[in-house]
């Protein structure tokens, strides 16, 4: 910490739904002094409080959104411990370096920095990465997997919030080698709306929204899951009529001889000691209400033979997004990981 | 009819939510012949077939969406019978006059034409009134109220469809005369998000909508209301997390020696052989669930003292709009009122 | 028909989703005459008209619901041509060999018909089936392929929901060999609350349904499906946030050679003359929205590789049930097949 | 506290909707060891941990629903400093003054000692209440307006979610003396699901639910108001289509001579210093989504002539029940008011 016992923090595009968030949750936690909220220098909502866009945050965060010049100004960060950026992908790629110069660590939500492959940026987001060295050693913040290298990372590139619910149901059988070596798994999901941001779009219009795939086989998320999986899937995202969750129902072949009790090893050893991800019992299925509104993601499975089918649950905007955020601002500042998450959550 | 035993038909403003019901009902009415779809020259959805904008017209009606020439081209429409305008105020205040040229009736969904006062249009609409012969010639289509009229009428301006929840249930106890002469009816009434529009809003986004007042005491279907009972109102709409209807619960003062027979009464002498208000039996509400999808319009009441609760509910899209514009089509022509719509509203 | 020119239609179990449903369409249906509206002897129903249940329905059906007497009276149905059941299963067991000893024929929506397979109804319903003969002889009401059975068919017994839309996208594939020896379709399917029928239920109350899994490898539309596609499936059911409607989600491994142009012939071949099955145009999801209160099917699919993701949507109470018995209706009598259901929808 | 420096805790009626999220807040309260959930002797969820019901509250509280037995232990509360209530009416009604023999502190979140008048049970409730002198001594527990009382309160009954929303916009314009002598207020509010309880009811199913009034005339709410208010009102619940949250629209007549500044310094003098009461700036009105999820009430009026429409929303299990309770629960042991609630709410 540059100057007190507490974290000097700032949140970069404070106004969409996971910057809310959080702020939401940094407010509320011991360790941090809030000091900051930014958007683009042109928005619409450049120096109301936060609480003018989220009534329920008034008199709770009701901080200024401040602009942040587009001539970016270190002198701003110079005490500033940390920043979580929740910006558009381009920006957080233009920004990244200019905050880690600024000696700040950086918790992107973005996906500026998630994958270090040559075609992906091109590919996927339709711009050619600046910063290869930084990519290389961005640390994907997929919490319970990532925790000794967040501990000394300088950047922390915040999974995609159908990644984490994906790669959370599948890195357990991966790691323990119970995948059928053919198997491409296959991943059907369903968001709420908060998943398209805060913003102004006849799709995520009430009256249009019901329920319905969409980028069919052309989503981010797939190459995503799949560099970090470390095998192809097959990745179909729909949209639902809530505004914040995502189910996922997955389906994969397991070797010949694996067992139900190889499976449920596999998922106690990655898992029995991280609160934040809940092995339900079983015959109790993951869904939305159990988790909107939690830091938790739930995970549950059922083997049919040799097909397994997991499912999996979190809330979007927090596992999904902003609570996996602080809770790998915890690890890395040798926070207990649920700090200002868990059992604060109900109310 | 101009030239065939059907009446050829057009719908201009087709893409938006009122114009899409308009197209479905007409296209299976038996004595129209839909002829055309019109949108804006401009419209990003000219030259689509509407059953791109919406899925379940699919094989219902395909016609294309015509962008209309801004510079009006009479010949389009000599064979036209009618015309409906589900357009912009702005937009039907210019269109009517050159309609009504080529010698086709208008049923006009907008509110141009709607309240034939001095200040209406400057207050509530931006704009000064350059039609005040057509404003003062034009019918109010409530439909159960106009029957005569209608039947005659170059030029039917179809209510609001809060007006129409509303004045359907005033109108009947001020013609009695049985509301107190200080009596300001009190009417807070919550729509679904389709009466908002089909179009991309932050504030019509499915994670922004919950329940809340809005335009409170600034809303423009209040001298509407005021103009049509001919008394004040105080009128407080509120945006409620459905797509369809609207309910309102109304508020007035009774003479003192009004008894629940007379306001029975009352209700039976307007509307005892209108098949489309329903006044529900005794301890039944009138429900959102009840009227969408439905041309109806549901009634009920309580008295306590001599104070009365009017409810009144009904399908903003139809009753509040597309339907009840048949409905007036209907009488206009001489067709029985509820062609195409009762009895064939359930699946 | 029995005495006029008309046929005389009844409908037992007339309270529930389906039943009522069957009421609105058959109240509008040119060739019926609506006879009689019957429930269980004891239910609390008994007596009031339909629209006390169904307030959409009052002035259009407000036919009361009679007790059917526990000791069946065969008197009643004399004169009654026809009689479509939206029974419990266990009940529709019993009625049917009584209507069709009227000499009524029988559509039965429930399940205690549709799987002539020795197991089935004790592992999956929980009884011997008493009637292996009649089992023999039902056709299986899946409308699109079972055209000329149903035509002289005596007893037809209605496909689920989810059958209805898994088989609606998988036969195409399956009966033109496209699918692959070692394919076993997986179906991810969401459907609407409606799916669990009117009743007091804790699992249907508002504040409980959100989206999750449930009845994962035990539901019985499972071997429904296999056993009328001829191989065997893994189906997982989810519970959605919304009244009507099913999405399924499917996946194939297609043979080796199979083109694109296969598939879409394999789709056009089936369905090219079948107006209430929609193929979707190219990058178009099926979605609830589309589909809800209307008697279509929409499909569409997108082939990666090998594997082909098939998404069907339907309105569970409609195509997935009661529009569907009328479209069997209709083909059983002669009418066409789209009598009472298309381009009657839309309001 | 009668042997730790924390408060030894219960709760009765714990696996109700309110009860949950009473134990959602004590869970987190640093002064409070939650030290049992009890659930009525023959309820089949006894014996269940709580999470088993609520999904969410996994890991967060897992203790189980003990049954408390028909014949009243004693013994079992003797270490128990105070219990929550959140039982039926005649539940709390003969608990109460058993857990008070107990020399425990009750905070009863249901009806059976808010209203010292009577007639009031026998005509609301449906029995005559057999502890008139208890009656006498409750304390009315509406936090803002009964700081001092509440202090020193053996028994605190909380307010109805109704009444809390009603009260909290009417008494500062009553305290104040504003209202006209005749003004008979009007209350029309609706809310969501959750307020009919966790139970399995028709009316609750989420098929059946959309936007109506209910219990017009007759809720009893409307005593309940009237009783803390000192005057009469005229109240009309309605039910809508979410699950939490109360929005409730209030119509007054000011005094002849009351002007805007008036009503303002009323609303601030009541809540300038109480941080669960949100007066929002001008124009910004209370909704559904700024209050779900938060222990706030959120006001704001709109003066229209000498009439004043008032707006009122909170959360009903919140402000409407359990965090009003943790609220007096604060008062009554002299912790910050907003202990275990505010600033913990967003996540």
């Amino acid at each position: 910490m540059k100057d007190s016992n507490q974290l000097r923090v700032a949140i970069v595009g404070a106004s969409g739904y996971a910057g809310a968030e959080l702020a939401a949750i940094l407010i509320r936690h011991p360790r941090v002094e809030l000091c900051g909220l930014y958007v683009s220098e042109n928005s619409v909502d450049a120096g109301k409080p936060i609480s003018d866009l989220y009534g329920r945050l008034r008199g709770v965060v009701d901080l200024p959104l401040q602009p942040l010049p587009t001539q970016f100004d270190p002198s701003l960060f110079a005490q500033i411990d940390c920043v979580f950026l929740a910006t558009a992908h381009s920006v957080s790629h233009d920004l990244v370096p200019k905050f880690l110069a600024c000696e700040c660590q950086v918790f992107d939500l973005s996906g500026a920095y998630r994958v270090n492959q040559a075609d992906f940026y091109p590919d996927y987001y339709g711009f050619t990465h600046q910063y290869p060295e930084l990519l290389a050693t961005a640390v994907y913040g997929l919490a319970e997997w990532q925790q000794a290298a967040i501990q000394s990372a300088e950047l922390i590139a915040l999974p995609g919030c159908y990644p984490t619910a994906s790669l959370s149901a599948l890195k357990p059988l991966q790691q323990a080698g119970l995948l059928d070596d053919d198997c491409t798994p296959l991943i059907d999901a369903t968001s709420g709306v908060t998943g398209a941001g805060r913003k102004a779009a006849l799709a995520s219009n009430f009256c249009e929204v019901s329920l319905n795939p969409y980028g069919v086989g052309t989503h981010r998320h797939q190459p995503e899951i799949s560099a970090h999986l470390g095998r192809p899937v097959i990745f179909t995202p729909h949209l639902g009529s809530f505004a914040r969750g995502i189910l996922a129902t997955i389906h994969v072949d397991l070797k010949a001889n694996v067992s139900e009790a190889d499976v449920m090893n596999a998922f106690q050893l990655a898992y029995a000691d991280k609160p934040l991800v809940r092995l339900l019992p079983q015959g109790v299925w993951p869904s939305i209400n159990a988790v909107a509104h939690t830091p938790y993601i739930d995970l549950n499975w059922s083997k049919i033979g040799q097909h397994l089918i997991i499912f999996s649950a979190e809330d979007n905007l927090l596992k999904g997004a902003s609570s996996q955020a602080i809770q790998c601002f915890n690890l890395r500042y040798g926070f207990l990981s649920t700090q200002a998450l868990a059992k604060e959550s109900a109310c």
